[in-house]
């Protein structure tokens, strides 16, 4: 059974999940990417995933058959156990060292052919995985056990994935990540030093100084941050007050999906295709809504390594600044830097 | 300049190191680890190194010549300037979004042969770059302008090495490493909980238990830890109180050099040389002596891949519970588990 489980002597915790288990030889190298043949998420081999949670379908289509645009299931693997497996009563001390770890671990199926590049979706398909993010972030918001929904890529071998076909994953659990618990609190110690909200000001500054911005709309920007963890790291972030990306009606997450899908591909005609992680971070479920954060998507292109001194000091060495980065990004130069022993 | 930079909203500091500087070409897979032919590592090559900090070598032999067992010089792409370009003034309130990245960058050339696995050094020569670390460290904490000497190790590419030459690098900096902090402000907490040393009593609840030890001596444990972020982590602790790593004797480095060489051979016949990260967690140079820490060694085999949950949540999703971990390391079972999308 998966469980959480904690250090006796560091409060940092570590989801242990057998059942995503695989053979010793795995542990030689990095797993390959299945590719088309016998692709599980193509359409037509819909029997070969868990049944579907949701999908978006042509009318008179059956659940589980040909005839969808995104399809949700849940996660063949999953890192957790079902929310009704919760115990009533969850022993979690500070002190307790295990707890169950119960939640969903769904795949967003993102088309039903095997594309593998988000740049070959329309913006349209690409609106409609949006809106399934935030339909299944407001439906697992229903149960009240559940207190996060973190919505996240891994695209290319470099960056985890092990399936080609594209695809998003959805994890709710019952606790809030730690990323996201901090991010939180820094985003109200920063507003309330400044008495505004803290990514409102961030927003007129880069828009100001637009050294790091690689796409601006009437409704979000897209830039490298200041203090980059990763090189060429890209984060999207609403121009407005918005905490809660549910908070999106169709129109906006239609003028999203443009944003993003331009983003993307600017990095993968910079990059070629690059191998990189994506992350959209949002509000808890029981606090949609908050004064001083924006919630935001963080794209890593993963073309560094990282070693033993990020492991080691909990920092990160880049060595492309970000006014490079959203250069190399938007095609205006092609070098920048790269971490070398 | 290499710098660190602050985020305007988050504490998080990043250092940028434009030095560290590669082709843009790299980007496009991670780096390829150079092999014998022409290796600048390799008896012979002296004069492709900056200039050597430190050696062990035959009597008589001159600096930057043949003739040594251990080489210490400093990184050709180093992440730090050197200490002396600090300037006497550090503008760095909390407020501050930069300061100069000062310190020393060395690499620790641990053999003049082209060796690239640590089970091919014999007892005694590992034991030699435990003391020359140890000597390092106390070179380096004379200067008061550096705080912390992270010493780590980077094998295999996966690791984010890119010379396969066995060596270790050193990372000295005028700011002590957010996860050393965070470390030892745990281990105060927990000390104080337990009205003990949270470490001592760690090691002897691991003693006790049996259950994720993988090898103990009469001065050394190594084991998995209870909550081990990575598949096969494995933490060396001395099992008598110590905080400072330069406390250690001649004898007590080569008994330690001896636990090290057996646990690492193991973990490479029982994965086949994997790629790993190896770190040494020990106080800051201006608090050598804690009664709450212990300094210790922690290795991690790359044989899972960090992917967008771990970026997105702060905490890791592990196939490998540290009971089986041990087996495997042991060679009692070879079937554990990893990471699947």
């Amino acid at each position: 059974v998966p469980e959480y489980r904690k250090d006796p002597i560091f409060d940092r915790r570590v989801i242990f999940a057998e059942g995503r288990s695989a053979r010793p030889h795995d542990f030689q190298a990095r797993p390959a990417v299945r590719l088309n043949s016998n692709c599980p998420f193509c359409e037509g081999s819909e029997r070969e995933t868990p049944g579907e949670l949701a999908a978006i379908r042509r009318p008179g289509t059956e659940p589980n058959s040909p005839g969808w645009q995104v399809r949700v299931v849940p996660n063949r693997y999953p890192a957790l156990d079902t929310i009704d497996a919760l115990p009533d009563q969850i022993p979690f001390a500070p002190q307790a060292s295990t707890m169950p770890a119960c939640g969903s671990h769904e795949v967003i199926i993102e088309s039903p052919h095997h594309l593998h590049a988000v740049s070959q979706l329309s913006d349209e398909q690409l609106a409609d995985v949006l809106r399934i993010y935030r339909d299944r972030l407001d439906c697992l918001r229903q149960d009240k056990r559940l207190r996060y929904g973190l919505i996240f890529k891994n695209v290319g071998a470099q960056a985890g994935a092990s399936l080609e076909h594209l695809h998003s994953q959805l994890i709710a659990t019952t606790i809030v990540p730690p990323v996201v618990e901090w991010e939180i609190g820094q985003s109200r110690q920063a507003s309330e030093q400044l008495g505004e909200c803290a990514w409102c000001r961030l927003v007129e500054d880069e828009l100001a100084s637009r050294e790091r911005i690689v796409l601006k709309t009437s409704d979000f920007i897209a830039f490298c941050p200041f203090a980059s963890r990763f090189p060429l790291e890209t984060w999207i972030v609403p121009r407005s007050h918005a905490s809660d990306y549910c908070g999106l009606d169709d129109a906006r997450l239609a003028l999203l999906a443009r944003e993003l899908r331009s983003v993307l591909s600017k990095l993968e005609s910079a990059l070629g295709t690059p191998a990189y992680n994506f992350v959209l971070h949002t509000t808890p479920f029981d606090t949609p809504t908050l004064d001083h954060y924006h919630w935001h998507i963080e794209i890593i292109p993963r073309v560094s390594m990282i070693a033993g001194f990020e492991w080691g000091a909990g920092y990160h060495i880049n060595a492309c600044l970000p006014e490079q980065a959203a250069r190399v990004i938007c095609g205006e130069i092609t070098a920048c830097s790269s971490r070398q022993d």
